[in-house]
């Protein structure tokens, strides 16, 4: 059978196709490389993943890339991890979220429902809870009022599929990711610091007064928690998991600390005074991850853990 | 200042403008028609009701039509109420609502950016919560799984509109509509017996086991509350309220049994088997409107006297 992955050249979907090309179905990657690139993709000698360059929101292009990997062999599930990852630039104009996030979860439905492939598996965001306060953010809670048009696509989305299982899917799985970390990075708060003290070794400018705090986790867990949910025996046709480590999550400020003593020790660490980094930016998250830890997954590493990892890994991959 | 009532000609719509153009405002209906009717608007002597045939799913169009309102006087506030009411033909063909609901949304916002109207009143739905089984549909709840294109479309405006909020919007409040009935009737359960019973008065064909259980409406009343919630002196900038009874519904084989007793007494009903009426439907419906409650607000009638009074006033819109 192929499994078709939408975003599977972006930073989380590269990954992801690591760990599925260890078993022996056809893989279609799918993307239209605004972020991802077809480097970060690995080489197999069996040549069983095939990359395709299309832009899934056209109706057109999405009806191809489904058309091109069915004649490969059928399509039997597909993952979808397409979507605009820059929030501050789809608050600035809602078009960015519209498209590339929306409409690409539109036209994989469509043509989902055209080709009859019964199972999607789809990278939402606890971004949808928007600002809850200190609230504890489990799968039950509501209203669900996100403050980016990136939240709100990733909720649109979640509601498409949602409704495509009622009629044609026979399994939907929704991961609530939280802020992911590792390489090859394309963009995120590390990357962003690294990135900075490459311009101005000295001085580090922080967004925001430091002090949001929120979990990550590192891709390689992300990684093992959706494929343990896929391959689960018993499952309800839609389920929703908030997918991140057990614990409350580190600080920017933390942060900005360790990718200064691993970049450019000595730096200067300023932060501005608001206590979000952008409109669209949660400051405080608690993040619950109880359904997760019920089907006995853990991941390696906590949220500092994962931080002190992709500080180096990313470190590494720009230069230093 | 100027209100403007996107979709103001339709079934709610026109209703609302009735209890508006009690006070001094202007108020400019735009509507592209596909369900209402100019007839339906109220005539004011004083001429201060101006009505446009756009279709605010197109951004040019939305944007003559803030052109025009503004230049009557600025627009102070937008009243969301165009979209689709058709579920059925919503599950078919996954355009539907994309168009008329959700691209209704984001060029109205487009636009209220760009004009700087900074308060919208959103006609939103209990679809939004799918099929929760018996769990009590509260604002708190989720994780909200809408089981048609329909709500899923309803609940992708939700989420548009509160990331608008956090971005340049001063107001948003959310209503979420239970089913509502009234005159001028122009689609739903009621309407649709009606019809049925013209074609043939010995039988009326039921969809669905006829035990779906719903809470319904009064127009008046869901009227009453939206313009009670707006007028509130103390309110969160993105607010969501459950509109409905206090009851909790009547089964669609009541609703049968009282059309046939006012349009066709003595033709026989005939119930389907499934426990749904069509893909979309909601077989059982436990709705909160505690909140609603909380202002001290209830409705004249419960669902069972707006049935009765809906039945008869829509059986003399059609002839009976």
């Amino acid at each position: 059978m192929t499994i078709l992955i939408a975003g599977g050249s972006g930073f989380i979907g590269s990954n992801l196709v690591k760990f599925i090309a260890k078993n022996s179905d056809e893989i279609v990657v799918v993307d239209n490389l605004s972020r991802g690139s077809v480097n970060y993709l690995p080489n197999f000698p069996d040549k069983k993943i095939h990359f395709y360059n299309f832009d899934l929101s056209k109706s057109e292009e999405c009806f191809k890339a489904f058309s091109i990997a069915n004649s490969i062999s059928p399509v039997s599930e597909v993952w979808h991890l397409a979507a605009n990852s820059d929030i501050p630039a789809g608050v600035e104009n809602i078009d960015v979220d519209y498209k590339d996030t929306f409409m690409t979860t539109l036209e994989l439905l469509r043509a989902m429902k055209l080709f009859q492939v019964k199972q999607i598996f789809f990278a939402s965001s606890s971004a949808i809870y928007g600002d809850l306060g200190n609230a504890e953010l489990h799968e039950n809670i509501g209203p669900l009022l996100p403050i980016s048009n990136y939240g709100a696509m990733k909720l649109a989305s979640e509601a498409l599929i949602s409704a495509a299982a009622e009629s044609y899917l026979d399994r939907a799985a929704i991961f609530r990711f939280p802020n992911v970390v590792g390489v090859p990075a394309t963009h995120g708060v590390i990357y962003d610091f690294v990135n900075r003290l490459k311009v101005n070794p000295n001085r580090l400018e922080v967004l925001g007064n430091g002090l949001q705090q929120k979990a990550y986790l590192h891709v390689t867990d992300l990684v093992s928690a959706m494929l343990m949910i896929r391959d689960k025996k018993d499952y309800p046709k839609v389920d929703v998991t908030n997918i991140g480590p057990v614990d409350k999550g580190v600080t920017v400020n933390w942060i900005a600390k360790q990718v200064v003593s691993r970049v450019s020790a000595g730096a200067e660490i300023v932060f501005g005074t608001r206590d979000r980094g952008w409109v669209g930016d949660v400051p405080k998250f608690n993040y619950s991850t109880q359904k997760l830890q019920s089907y006995g997954w853990l991941p390696l590493m906590g949220s500092d853990s994962a931080i002190v990892r992709a500080v180096d890994e990313i470190a590494t991959q720009l230069g230093f």
